[in-house]
């Protein structure tokens, strides 16, 4: 194998064309194998093989630096920059992240995983190095559909202002997750069929030298355009057209199921699909679907992640104009949402909870200031073992502190129904669900709660003594917790499902003070600025004790779920232990 | 007067060519007379007048929608639809906010107040409307300075894919608050200088149909053009070459100046300046420049608010390449500064309280997760009576719950400097500063803390029974609570100053429970999720009693400060009450 030579990129210096040709296949069986193993990006990373040994080949990285949009297809060069045991070796499938990660390689400058920041942070390593005198090109390298955020317009706006040496990438697959929409993409289409030559050009518009390169997988191709911008005094593009799966049948031809996959997807492709079982994604599309038919005025957007909330090819085709993707624009899309609401229509935008994070000012400004009622349904919310770059933990302070926000907590089906349907109907509030993020739940009864009247808490279960809180996902923890109190103190404790994130029921906590001497809360997040320390503060003057459980405000890098609910003591006996340690119940 | 005619749009619709230059010259000296006597935003309100008359001429209002981006250039909107009084008579100069507000008239959409959201809030009306099947045409006036927002992109993308009527009226006076930066404006330069011909053409290049009108303050052309574009079928771009200030040779002439002023500036124009007085502004520019002086690596960033923290022109010469204007860039903003930290360079981003809410992923994903030691100062934090658009006392809990980051909350000028000379130079932390909001205090003695051990707070006096926490510009308060208490109660209480708004220092607090039965916590922002909430979470299950004191969860529109005050009950007196309310310390 080539790959044996390869421990650092200054070993691909000597390669001729054949083995470097030899060497892609490599890294791409390796990369199939692996993915279709444990899961992972397939797509990206097969797409950018060539681009990835032409840049190291031509480029001296660490002292050339180069910046990993997303940085989710960095597989080839974590393969070609010392990691590539990790992609040989199933013992050590786990020994790298899926992101570029500095603390793995001194070839990694920055944990990323949040699309459309790399020529941001590229600027900025290119201003450093001009202040300090020093040589090396900054090279950012960016997928056509992470070029849609904001985050990178700004970063190319000021790039261009650069007197000095930026090389950005633009590895154009004409794919984001899903296709891409947006006038930009119109314009990268004319420039691959003009290869290059359209004198329309978005980034010669901004003031960018701009270099086509139309053979995005040839990488005699790419090393001759890299040599032509190495070293260049001023902002450069390279717009390399690349097919996404390259290498890949399946992959190529369904680019956006071989995006990320999970294990043995490719093993199963052929197979029929089992039946889906029910779930909050399900239950969601068949409520789109079914409301959408009866009302015009419904329409459900997705921020270019249709897959995180089950928008597919069906749910699209099914919804027609009554479906919007707005690209990779969160901000955009809250602010589109609020828009539509304003105007009359009923906005659905269902978001990740790791990406509505890009939103928080238009959520604050533009939808709540506006009282503009959209409805946001966050998905994946809680603790999870997730990259520390995708972690879905910080909703809740994010979101339950801007004012006029609804923000709701459902804990089964016929709740999370109930709600959705009132998001959608009523015209007064803005509006979240945070999605469950947990096997569905169903009581088999319908709820008719009238949720337009704000932050009535529902008594799960009546007692004394302790109160248990449980938000959310975290209500059958609460439960759970419950019966433990039973068996081990003989009391039955009040369950209660606070339904309401972004409000406090002053009522039911204050009588809550007559019959009980503690209120534990547990939510499904981090801690920190989260629903548990409101009511701490609430009974702050009081006698009774509050327990707050949740996150650690900590960016979990890959911690398993069951270490995390160990460390914040999220499990019912080591509730039972602190309950016991503040009141001495009795002997554990 | 003409204007004694003009009650709505459609009075406007039978003026002569004559009358409507007469209007204008009305309206121009309206708005001169109450801003230079009341203060608000001069230049852009001027340069707009003949657009806004043109526009409600040729449009319908409200069935035809405008969006005012920023919406500080809706002076002559507001006086063409029916607040002219708010104008005219000095008695109503404060009935009318100084930006959008559907309130106030039909004619206004939105409340607005940050930049470069009207074309995502103008494509999600349009795109309302067609669901809806209803007619009438969406019009998104934006500057060019917002332009260079992210959002304001991810907008244009979308915009530019609807099937439909959608126009961008894009107001440019070769302004944002400062001279623009970024390649976009070379491209806008360009148009400009071939009366929109060029091929290089940014909007062109996105999709849109394109108009350029080169006479934006002739009444006449831009109702030709504004017929021109009237009931449209696709998304069109209407350029317009206007002038800031246009009509007060003052303004004209010192853009920046007189962007928006205070009280009778135009008035004391030419008068020589005061000597301004020592302020946590003038400290920080005299830091920088002092310490950019030694160090090439140290770099002041503004994304174009350069009055918000004092980067004026003198300190922009000084600093020459030591000083970065990004444009309105929150986002890229941090990254880049974080990119600056990551190549060994010592950026100082300076932003103001309301705008760094634009930016909570970058600062989570970009700075944070990255370790990246760079310096965030944030200005005008804390409770205001400002507009609800432009609230600054939502800094603390966006902040504080972000991990890794190190936010801290001075008190006085040497605590002040000591912790921004420990911010620039040490290499371990993201940082953040919320400047005090408050008249200078020096203690005279030079603060020699080493803040690398972090969150240990400062115990300024010693006590029993009673400690109170007053975090940055509220450590006053709790001084004056302090010998209201001893006044009252004839306890001495521990008044500690937490310094560390991030972390809790653990070992104090839990000294505290020794020989104290109450805490309380004073913040200059909102308390949910903020500080206070956490000390009381800290003593949740302890004997100790905890009052938090802040703002509520509002978005407050010009409130009174004191009224904000006695509301939140953050005066010593209403706190003494509080205390005795729970403790029944003496018969008050």
């Amino acid at each position: 194998m080539i790959l044996d030579k390869i421990n650092e990129p200054k070993d691909l210096k000597n390669l001729s064309d054949k083995e470097m040709e030899n060497l892609s296949s490599e890294i791409r069986e390796l990369i199939i194998k692996k993915v279709n193993e444990i899961g992972g990006h397939m797509g990206p990373n097969l797409g950018i093989v060539e681009a990835t040994i032409a840049l190291h080949r031509v480029f001296n990285s660490p002292v050339d630096k180069i910046v990993f949009d997303v940085s989710h297809q960095c597989y080839p060069h974590k393969i070609l920059t010392g990691r590539k045991k990790g992609f040989i070796d199933p013992a050590e499938y786990y020994t790298y992240t899926g992101y570029t990660a500095p603390e793995e390689s001194e070839h990694d400058i920055f944990k990323i995983g949040h699309t459309s920041t790399s020529i941001s942070l590229a600027v900025g390593l290119a201003k450093a190095r001009d202040l300090k005198n020093e040589k090396g090109n900054i090279i950012a390298l960016i997928g056509d559909g992470s070029l849609s955020g904001g985050e990178a317009f700004e970063g190319l706006d000021c790039a261009a202002d650069l007197n000095s040496n930026i090389i950005i990438i633009v590895n154009d697959n004409d794919m984001s997750i899903a296709e891409n929409s947006g006038g930009l993409y119109k314009n990268l289409k004319l420039l691959r069929e003009t290869k290059g030559e359209s004198e329309l050009n978005f980034f010669k518009a901004l003031g960018f030298d701009y270099l086509y390169v139309d053979k995005g997988n040839c990488i005699e191709k790419l090393i001759e355009a890299f040599k032509k911008v190495k070293d260049i005094n001023h902002p450069t593009i390279v717009h390399i057209n690349t097919l996404k799966g390259c290498g890949l049948k399946e992959a190529e031809e369904n680019k956006e199921t071989f995006h990320w996959i999970v294990p043995h997807t490719l093993d199963n492709f052929y197979n029929s699909p089992t039946v889906e079982k029910e779930n909050y994604t399900n239950i969601t599309t068949d409520y789109i679907l079914r409301e959408a038919k009866k009302d015009s005025a419904i329409v459900a957007i997705t921020p270019a992640t249709p897959g995180v909330s089950g928008f597919n090819k069906k749910f699209r085709e099914t919804l027609k104009n009554q479906y919007v993707d707005t690209g990779i624009t969160e901000q955009h899309a809250v602010a589109f949402a609020s828009g539509l609401a304003k105007n009359g229509a009923k906005p659905i935008l269902a978001v990740m909870s790791s990406f509505i994070q890009r939103a928080y000012d238009q959520l604050s400004q533009d939808l709540c200031l506006n009282n503009s009622p959209a409805t946001i349904l966050v998905y994946w919310g809680g603790l999870t073992n997730a990259d520390a770059t995708h972690l879905t933990c910080f909703d809740i302070p994010l979101m339950m502190n801007i004012p006029n926000l609804v923000y709701l907590a459902p804990t089964n089906k016929e709740e999370y129904l109930a709600m959705l349907d009132w998001s959608v109907k009523q015209n007064k509030y803005s509006t979240a669900i945070r999605v469950p993020n947990i096997d569905v739940i169903s009581s088999g009864i319908e709820d008719k709660t009238n949720y337009s009247i704000l932050n009535k808490y529902k008594i799960e279960q009546k007692g004394s003594e302790i109160a248990i809180l449980g938000l959310g996902n975290f209500l059958p923890l609460a439960k759970k917790t419950a019966q433990k109190i039973k068996e081990i103190f003989n009391i039955t404790s009040t369950v209660i499902n606070p339904r309401f994130i972004t409000g406090l029921d002053e009522e039911l906590l204050e009588e809550l003070k007559k019959e009980h001497k503690i209120i534990i809360t547990l939510e499904d997040g981090v801690l920190s600025g989260g629903f548990g320390e409101k009511i701490a503060s609430f009974y702050g003057s009081s006698n009774v004790k509050v327990l707050n459980y949740g996150g650690k405000k900590e960016f979990y890098d890959r911690v398993p779920l069951d270490e995390i609910y160990k460390v914040c003591r999220l499990k019912e006996n080591l509730i039972i232990e602190d309950i016991n340690k503040v009141f001495n119940l009795v002997k554990l």
